[in-house]
């Protein structure tokens, strides 16, 4: 039988990696060992997959005392660590970089709720048709709306979506954004400022919005996978979970 | 606080069609009654969601005996009628011709295997980013595969799916033809001849193709909704299904 | 002097045929025989042209008797079978599913004139750039509306052609449907209700862009090739004509 | 019943034009006097309808003596005088500069066929879709092949055409430089030279091209409209002709 | 050291020259000896780059001599002859053709001013990426306007230029025009008659617009080289010369 | 005489953000203060201009001491505070996490020498039309190459520009990424590799295109403005200053 392309690919990229007889031993790098503890949820097969996260050979530096620090609370709290933070997690510098942007746009004080941000990183994503950035931030609409069918339309067309009318021009501005830049202009502002957007607002949905263009971005050149543990998150209603 | 506003154009929808005064009493058209048999297993807020499946306001003709047999078939085999027919049947030839070229397509005999046909169905809906196909092909491709993983991959960017090398070109071939068909030439069907499909797998790949760009367009045009039940449908490895 | 590269292509699809050793004679195959009866009007080199219907080597199934008669009805009326079916005619349930659904779109009572279907056809197909449809349908606006000049308009830019508003308000919504149906939405059929469309015009509007989207494909896909004596047909405004 | 759009804006056209009090009484005007005697092949409807050339109030100017005999042999060799000239004629020197360059281009010296200059002409106004160009251009390619099909090919899918390779990468060429000039490079240049175009044959493949980019942009902008006469044609194949 | 691969098609070029042994003397050529002459502003190695100014060998014609003279009066008043004469300058007719609708364009008496007709040169230039017209019609913008931001807002993204309302309706119609004429209609124009723009102005608009379309294109195709000395003309704003 | 538009936008932008009445004496807002001293080098008007750097009426935040350190340490180095960081200012968090996140990536050690990264930085914002990115950019790459046309010719079409074959598929994989990134796969990286790129080299690569797809959307977001300064920045060739 034909062996999938995919995994050929892969295959390749280990045995590359191999030849290039890294510094650290084999056994010992976040290729393998490391995946056998974070994703216990998802079982065998799953787990193994998650054990290659891009196409990419980039040995695992030694986390600093902060970024292991948030590895080990993103296991307290969500089970596991997501595998951008692994993908980064080569250099130090890089990945708190991406860390500290990436928790102060979706996470501090906005006028945006914590939703809409998640809501606007699908709407770009699907733009772009960024795998990675569709199952883990899915998940997240998912997760944080209660409606797991709100996520599907984000990342399928979220035209089609059940949203409010100011939503529903957060996320034109921040497609048309991601689409054609060149032609955002004051009459774009100024539809936001009459959904009764603040120029603060305005500013963090083009920010959110200009991050995920940067992560799908480097997510597609590098093949990057999600953790297999998104795709069966928060698939229930949450009016009807028990 | 505000109202979606699909919601309000609904409900717009609704009241034109109560003003327009059908022949039909209301309490007893396809949009309310019938929705409660069909979609059981949905439950509550579900099932109501159900009852509007297109933006358009027309009337259910009466099922033709063929017609009534083939929705009672749907209800035994799937547990509820696919939306799609139901949107259908306010005219029983159209219906009809529509089951007969759907049913030829993706279940007569082919060197395409169903999974294979449904890979194409995903691959176009998502060119085009159809709602209501990628959510019901999508669980299909989930169901036909037992990989619930594989639907997804079709749904976003079926560029970075594990396929073979053999279903990689079938899949390029029905895209392209989807994005740009003028393009489609001499060395594309060369290059599907390449990876073993006969002239009959061609015209096979290309009537797919084909059909879903048309009812992508129909569901697009009248802002078709997928039974909710679809979502949560195969999202469980069938490996690890008891 | 060198020969044109279509008929190379071609000849090698001949090639591959006889090798192929198809169960049937060559010689009473579809593509010779009934030719030589189906388009005497064309003469010589048009009616041997004509032989050769698309790049796939597909063995003509026997008619059935609905598709013998629709067949006979064809030579009867329009003097020849539109290639579309005996490019169909290689499997009886395909060639039936799509006579039923196109005799239902183009000839049943609709809100929509037959003409004004034809010019949907045309307009997506020229969008899509389809050979085939653009020949055979810009003859029958052609023909249906007595102005050999309307054709032509719809083929290379229906944005030129004097149209009533409501037609042009039709056109606009099959092209942009064709075009991005990912961006149809309400305040598209609010503006078909507004040219006094019904709800069940737009949806015949839609179902004929959505068929033309795909037999364009289905054409594109196979290199099918419009009956040479389309192109002469209804060149002479209907006022000229004796 | 209603009116078509197109007429109706005409109308305005010409109620402004009564407005703006030229100071040429209108009835000795371009539009209507000359049309008189320049198409009396056409006919009625059709004569009148080439008396407005586009949607501009432009005064003809007093045609200088050499535009006077260029126009005269045009009635002479053709029956009737272009309408893109007329539409020039409010400006001596702008005509002047066009006609000089125009028939430079397409009929001097080159190492390009005359008939592979009209082919370049039609596949670039067809990708523009410039229905003026479409019209004028594909009866020229009708009539110097004498292949009543090929115009038609040209004008709807270039790709569609039995034409040499070395025509073919021609018009790959030009509509290349058509649809994203900033893509072309070297390589593509070789590509012309591989196919034994010289490189003065490579300018007068640009320059062409760039000419009909240049002339399908005027004629959009200013709604220009063919000679009716252009549409019935040489729609017979020169082997059938008496 | 790796080689620059433009450096290395040149030569390519300039091999091929060589070998296909030109009528006249290669020292003699237009590409070494006349070069030497005509751009001593710049210096060194910028004239030594001035002399290769396309990738086509074409053999410079003796001007005749209204072209001699027309080239003196450049470098009187320039400095320098414009590449762009230099590249026609293998056909005489090419070349005055070229010359005399370039002339009445951009400098006989028109409803637009010289810089507006210039910005409209470099804003479809931009669009088309040409890189041959955006530099020598860049400076042309920054002289004429003696605002050296001016000229580079228009050839990065005219939408953020500081230009009245006219001259912004003027530019949203020249590159409407250019990327996607088929589009254009009478609303645009009346757009256009609504900032008080005449309907000579709006031919003017278009044959600018159309003008430029034709020339990136020959430049694009041709890999034209703009004189170095354009780079640096008009960097300071004119009220900071002295 | 008619005000450009681009001035009325701002002046209401102005006024709105008067009635808002900030918490912060205007007096002392970054508008107008700090501008008298940080653009000494570009003179009266220019400097004027520079106090207004985006659309938004953000307020300027207290410098934390880190920013206070760094923005003195660019006045020292550069003579000016580049807007970009400027229009962060408004919230120290963001402001950080994106000087930390650009120092990394242009400027930490890297296989990609600091010009090629600005030429990738230059090349991305060029697909996006990006202003702000493309002036400042832009006289990075003339700085850094001491090639005054470089900077220009990655700003109008890299394609045209001489660089290393190694550089060229750098700039076309980064292209790639932001033009259609869910294109980018294993046969892109493949192509880097063999231009002996490290995996680690692609990592920066995707990081920098990635970081200007952000930057270019948050630029044209917010209509950010460069310094005025940027534009006459190394316009000569290294070689040829004194």
């Amino acid at each position: 039988m034909e062996k999938p392309i995919r995994d050929r690919t892969r295959k390749a990229a280990q045995g590359r990696a191999a030849r290039a007889k890294p510094l650290r031993a084999r056994s010992g790098s976040r290729r393998t060992a490391p995946a056998r503890k974070e994703a216990p949820a998802v079982g065998g097969a799953a787990a193994a997959d998650d054990t290659v996260i891009t196409a990419l050979e980039l040995e695992a530096a030694p986390l600093s005392p902060a970024m292991a620090a948030y590895f080990e609370k993103c296991r307290e709290k969500l089970g596991f660590v997501p595998n951008v933070l692994k993908a980064y997690a080569f250099d130090m510098p890089k990945l708190e970089a991406f860390v500290a942007m990436y928790n102060d746009l979706m996470l501090a004080p906005s006028g945006l709720s914590k939703l809409e941000r998640e809501m606007i990183a699908v709407a770009v994503s699907s733009h772009n048709r960024c795998y990675y950035c569709l199952v883990a931030h899915g998940a997240a609409v998912r997760q944080l709306s209660g409606d797991p069918v709100l996520g599907e339309l984000m990342a399928m067309n979220y035209r089609a979506a059940k949203v409010t009318r100011r939503q529903r021009s957060m996320l034109d501005f921040a497609v048309k954004l991601t689409a054609e830049p060149w032609q955002v202009e004051e009459a774009d502002r100024e539809t936001l400022r009459k959904a009764k957007f603040s120029d603060r607002d305005i500013w963090d949905i083009a920010a959110v919005a200009g991050f995920f263009n940067m992560t799908n971005r480097v997510a597609s050149a590098t093949d990057m996978r999600p953790n297999r543990v998104y795709h069966g998150q928060a698939r229930t209603p949450a009016t009807e979970r028990s």
